[in-house]
């Protein structure tokens, strides 16, 4: 299986989960177009769009955004732009006073097999007070996934993985792989 | 001429400046695809050029964006997007205590005329430290423009127009015209 994304961090995280499923995982290191949608999978899906024609064979991309509900939403689908540029402090900043912390983290994964198939994953949490923890990347250090003390930079990848949004669109996309199999 | 747009505020301020040239202007209220770019040039040509196939003859479209300097250019490309969500008083907040407070508007109009031309405009200036005056959109109530002590939003549309990045874009824009009917 191939999947296409510039960061590393969530080759690493599919690396692992899909292994364990006897899937071996090549990277193809680069960047794509990305539309200024409203949704992870309206996103992911004209991304794959896209580069059907770029990559040789089947592949997948992941498309991944932190929702956060007194924000309206931010940074979604910007998640990535925001977190280069205001990082998690920023986030905590404009959380500051707030009394409401929900947040959604979403990821789409849209795998490209002749036509696009799309996997959502969806954890609800909340924003942590401050930064804590040293694993994942991105905004694993502020969200803490519902039911949970730690945020995921807190917990090991086989415990994050159990909870995580990534790890239920991706055993949606491995269930989906294993019944074309049969 | 016609300026393709779904934001009735940049339809008012260039059909003003256009008009006092003689260029009666049409809108085309319509959103259209804007890719995640870092520049609002890139954003502009991308759009026009895929407008081009959509609208039928000439036409124009404005990508603007605000870039903060302590902010690392936040929100930069997605003003439209943190405006509606995070709205002037985030910025306020992401900017609490710095103080460096500078940044930058920047306009870039992308014309289509058989092939897309580009016109840039851009002002520095300052973000204020509260929200002031009424006129305008978007950023106005929080930006100050250098050499000047009133924000966009405080300023009538013709003083907004003598120091403004669209007006600067707009004024290499209708250069461009009136070059081009001799």
């Amino acid at each position: 299986m191939i999947i296409v994304t510039s960061n590393k961090g969530k080759y690493a995280e599919y690396r692992e989960i899909m292994e364990r499923e006897g899937i071996s995982l090549e990277l193809v290191l680069m960047s794509y177009p990305e539309e200024q949608l409203d949704t992870v999978e309206e996103v992911a899906r004209r991304s794959a769009e896209f580069l059907r024609n770029v990559v040789g064979g089947d592949f997948f991309i992941d498309d991944s955004g932190l929702f956060i509900e007194s924000l309206k939403g931010f940074p979604g689908v910007y998640s990535s732009y925001v977190n280069r540029t205001l990082g998690n402090e920023g986030i905590l900043k404009l959380l500051d006073g707030k009394i409401d912390r929900g947040a959604e983290f979403r990821t789409c994964i849209a795998y490209y097999d002749g036509a696009v198939n799309i996997f959502v994953g969806k954890t609800r949490g909340v924003i942590s007070t401050e930064i804590r923890g040293r694993n994942g990347f991105g905004y694993d250090p502020i969200f803490i996934p519902e039911g949970e003390g730690r945020t995921y930079a807190e917990m090991s990848t086989e415990e994050k993985d159990l909870l995580s949004h990534r790890s239920k669109a991706a055993s949606a996309f491995i269930n989906f792989l294993k019944k074309k199999k049969i």
